[in-house]
């Protein structure tokens, strides 16, 4: 296709070869390469044939590029590279730093402001579909009380933290919504839960040789904000097993908002997530997202961006017309 | 509050009485008129003290209203009220006649340009909500399937034809979603299902005096198009349990996408609403795009739109800062 939307993306981890793998499944969109700190020549793609370049060669290939897809982590990669690259090209990232949202904002919203781009922060599930059902929920039944349910999925974040415990040689953190909460909330109570009450923790821990079982086992059961609030269970598998029945990447949640229009009248709006792949399915956000981006650009929305500002048809490839016509 | 935003209706059925309900859950809005083809002073207002004009005073009141919603029917009011009043208001509407949708928006689109006037339609849960997440379903995951349950509920227009069958005192119907079917969705399977496979129909009728219960029966299963592609029962009851057990309007169902973002992964991605009254929950739905519909027509986004157009933080009273720093 002529105008196909040019694609880029910026890191080659997990969710970039996501989008590698999304961009196959959207024939509006073209792949046009992949951006590493890495040495190029060590990068092997996922799209056969995609072509690998220094991140150093980004300043020269801004005419190449109708959106780049910032694939690195939000603690170190995207605070500073976010703002460098916005200021070049119009930008899709899944930032998801909760608290520090504000100031990457406002650190992408200058440069790209400044040199009339489109930088859109923040995509992906939660961030990002989530927040827009929380954002949604509440504006629709305004006097009502939202809830967020994680999992049953694996945890980054909570499963970094396992990896850190001295004795532990490899470990991964399922999280789990507790049934009894998740019926409470739909049955449209307004419980007020305690961490402990929504969520429980299961860790699957290979120990390094030698390590202390019951040791490590405290260690991660009382360590603060991670754990301690949570009831939270270890179990100790070996490598081999860690190996086969721990590499798959599961995720999902609910999100769910009851509410009441009149004194009797109870309503309750839930949306839900059951996904075998978080990496995949947040990068097939991203990229939806990219080709919205790319038509903010168009329409000379610039600045930064959230998932707040994107109207739910520029999503589509199709057109606004045939979207009234079909799927209203 | 000197900058609340100023809401009016035009119609005072449910759908009506629902918005000056919905008003009184949202501070930054004003309820400022009921307008009517009736003789105002027959027409008793829900909110206490709300005024009620006549529809023909409405073109001298173009000053005192920032959104008209309009709460008549989509069969005869609305594409007959609707196109005259969006050349002298912003406006919100239900249209909810998905087949003719375009001509609708058409007709709407040229006065509210001409006056530069926002005009949106079809605004609800379905065409509405579910709307929102069938296109950001199919945008998300490319390669999959949509389903659309409804129910368990009260269906209007089902009702109504069964109320048309001769011998028919009174009746209701509701539209019941097949179990097995919802499962192989969200088992995502991708099944192909017959009308008959995904819902069934339970009709609860009151029989005139003298009237054939079977043959009205046989009227309603084998009616054409609403009844005969799906299992229907007909229970015939009293008035007294007609007045006392199905006077409550409750809806809802799902809207469920499955797909795969590579071979061997599967998504799906889950919206549902529990309504324990469709029209309060319709009525708020609309108040809350009055919101948006207001924050475009200030940002110069004139013309008729649709849901598909409506960035969700416009839905919300609070500023795009607040919702960064929040929600997302």
């Amino acid at each position: 296709m002529a105008d196909q939307i040019r694609i880029a993306i910026a890191g080659h981890g997990n969710l970039g070869r996501g989008v590698e793998t999304a961009i196959q499944k959207n024939p509006d969109m073209r792949f046009v390469g992949i951006y590493t700190r890495r040495a190029p020549e060590s990068v092997i793609p996922s799209l056969a044939g995609a072509p690998v370049f220094s991140m150093a060669e980004l300043p020269g290939h801004a005419g190449r590029i109708d959106v780049l897809i910032l694939c690195g982590g939000s603690k170190e990669d995207l605070p500073e590279q976010g703002p460098r690259l916005a200021a070049l090209f119009n930008t899709v990232d899944s930032f998801d730093t909760h608290a520090r949202i504000p100031e990457y904002f406002a650190s992408m919203d200058a440069p790209a402001l400044a040199n009339e781009r489109t930088a859109l922060i923040s995509v992906g599930w939660d961030p990002g579909l989530f927040s827009i059902n929380r954002v949604m929920g509440e504006a629709l039944l305004p006097d009502g009380a939202t809830h967020t349910f994680w999992g049953d999925g694996l945890s980054q974040g909570h499963s970094d933290a396992v990896r850190r415990v001295p004795g532990v040689a490899a470990g991964v953190q399922y999280t789990r919504p507790v049934p009894e909460a998740v019926d409470l909330v739909r049955g449209a109570s307004r419980p007020v839960l305690t961490p402990r009450q929504s969520h429980r923790r299961d860790c699957f821990v290979v120990l390094e040789d030698g390590a202390d079982a019951e040791a490590v086992r405290q260690a991660i059961v009382t360590m603060p904000h991670y754990f301690d609030q949570y009831d939270t269970t270890v179990t100790f598998i070996s490598a081999e097993e860690m190996e086969n029945s721990h590499r798959a990447m599961p995720h999902g949640g609910f999100v769910i908002r009851s509410g009441n229009t009149s004194s009797t009248q109870t309503q309750v709006v839930e949306y839900s997530l059951k996904l075998d792949s978080n990496p995949e399915f947040t990068a097939s956000v991203l990229v939806a997202y990219a080709r919205a981006t790319h038509r903010l650009h168009l329409s000379g929305q610039y600045g930064a961006k959230t998932v707040f500002d994107v109207p739910p048809g520029l999503l589509s490839p199709k057109s606004a017309a045939q979207l009234r016509a079909e799927q209203l």
